[in-house]
């Protein structure tokens, strides 16, 4: 919810900013920031199909503007993060990451590693990568949510979206969605299914796609909270372990 | 020179943008391009001494602050090359290097392989790094070229500056100091003693910096051209192999 879904390399910069702000007074350590792509990565990638995989030429550009439009973006949060006294550093994905068919094979995690141990706050973004299969492809900032907290042994992750949580449909679509306060990993392999394709601009599949990515971090018995970040305080009270309102998801 | 070093935060974008038109006439494949610091890098890394290392707790926000400006300074670089249709993707140094001393020790190059095979323009830049021995220090954009040329055994380094070339003595300084136009490493070794320290803001040496870190890959018969990058067309006639003004340095 760090961009505007409906135009095209439209940041919320007032968003960014209470954002970073949140995270700077709720202070926990060991934390990892992951964004994604919004109306900055997405309607690029899409053009050119990156996450087909390279099939001609064109596409260069394609993969080139992308990457460059994703890292414009995580400028713009990078700004503010520093500008309220986090020490975050960016981490490229395309720079240490290869996917073998769309997921995550390669992995340099030393300067990531080292990152962590020192105290400073990483933040990983979806990016464009190098496929071994696909010759490119596009890497999720969902992906990398689950990717990371297994690799490190998360404790919790915490996802902020711009709805209140998880819906038994969607909400945009269907009135008659409820929304769903705790979710066990049975009831969310069913979900799944059911909430379909989304329908704003996201590459790889809003709330379906986070949902189908979270399943394997939930099966390693890490909880996952999903609040609403447009809610000023939501994100800084979850971080803070405080109940909030939003869908949480264990493993039983 | 993409940058005014009196100033602070201060590019030259035009002088960006022309260089990129340059690098797109040129159309030179297998190019790896690599930008400095300047005034984006360079007074943040020197206020908190971010190259002696890890001392204490309040460096840490020189160091996320240093590698921030570094990645907007490459955004602006990036936005310029894109324009100008060249394939190019940011690799970034601290996210798949690490140092020992300072200098290269663990790389990830998967990436930067990748993008070279498929034809694209891999962009480094100088950048804040972790380090297994200091905790974090700098790793320039000299030091990184001379080891990828090393690495990926290039046919030539060509080197942009502010100057006509190598001097005898620093120009700015030395008035009857003499332009070099061709150099054998052995008086390449002997120079670099009498160039002394850099005047203007630049924490890894400057000419003298430069010239030490190319040492190495003279060494293994690499050839390199410094030439003026702010006459016009000076780095597109180098890069197409056209003979210009400037120093030429060989093993012998």
């Amino acid at each position: 919810m760090i961009t505007d879904k409906s135009g095209e390399l439209a940041a919320k910069t007032h968003e960014i900013d209470r954002l970073a702000g949140e995270i700077h007074e709720a202070n926990v350590s060991n934390l990892i920031l992951v964004h994604g792509g919004g109306s900055f990565g997405h309607p690029s990638a899409e053009r050119y199909a990156i996450k087909d995989g390279y099939k001609e030429e064109s596409q260069k550009i394609g993969f080139s503007e992308t990457h460059h439009f994703m890292t414009v973006l995580n400028g713009l949060f990078m700004d503010s993060l520093i500008m309220h006294r986090v020490p975050a550093v960016s981490v490229t994905p395309s720079s240490c990451m290869i996917t073998e068919k769309g997921r995550v094979k390669q992995f340099e995690d030393a300067p990531l590693v080292t990152l962590l141990r020192m105290g400073f706050t990483p933040v990983l973004y979806g990016d464009v990568v190098f496929d071994t299969n696909l010759g490119f492809t596009v890497l999720s900032g969902d992906q990398l949510i689950s990717t990371l907290a297994i690799r490190f042994n998360a404790e919790r992750i915490i996802i902020g979206v711009d709805e209140d949580g998880v819906y038994t449909a969607d909400p945009k679509l269907e009135k008659t969605a409820k929304m769903l306060e705790y979710l066990k990993l049975e009831e969310l392999k069913k979900l799944q299914s059911k909430l379909g394709k989304p329908t704003a601009c996201d590459v790889t599949g809003g709330m379906f796609g986070k949902l189908a990515e979270l399943v394997p971090a939930v099966e390693k018995k890490i909880p996952v909270t999903i609040v609403n970040a447009t809610k000023p305080g939501f994100v800084r009270m979850a971080l803070e372990g405080e109940t909030v309102k939003g869908t949480k998801i264990e493993k039983e």
